[in-house]
């Protein structure tokens, strides 16, 4: 199993703005070959530290889902003035594991 | 639902010691009130970091479990030497998070 992980920055303030956009998304994911599920992570010490993950069957079913129509519908389905909060506080990019123990 | 992630770091060289050691450990956690799963991630582009993730029924059972003699007992069966190579390399302390969104 093959894990991506996002680690989002916004203000605070923007971040009950933020989870509310990730459970109103279009789960246009759920149906992508190779994936396994998707969860939003809120720092408990730091409110404006939000962490996207998602579990997929392997590196492949990763790669071709990130070069999908779908994900680009879902990426453009974020607010403009949202995206840019998260755009230009962002402090890592995406980081990818393997599942090797459980 | 709670999540606290553990990202360590260390020689590339030594990461398959510790994978190896996360595949063989006691499972004492798996027994603890409140605790869901545990999942070990190694980075594909930087074997050497590996990240522990384990999720939690809620805040409460997670830190009764890191106050437990169980969790004392499984970090004392880490091999000395690998225990001061993780430590020696560690670059960030523990995350905990809430699970928001799915």
């Amino acid at each position: 199993m093959y894990v991506s992980l996002s680690r989002l920055r916004v203000d605070a303030s923007e971040a009950p703005r933020l989870v509310e956009a990730f459970r109103r998304r279009a789960h246009l994911v759920d149906d992508a070959d190779g994936f396994v599920d998707l969860e939003v992570w809120q720092s408990d010490r730091d409110a404006g530290e939000i962490v996207m993950v998602s579990r997929w069957r392997d590196r492949d079913a990763f790669r071709a889902y990130m070069r999908s129509e779908e994900h680009r519908v879902s990426h453009d389905r974020i607010p403009a003035d949202l995206d840019a909060a998260i755009r230009l506080d962002r402090l890592e990019h995406l980081h990818t594991y393997d599942v090797v123990a459980r």
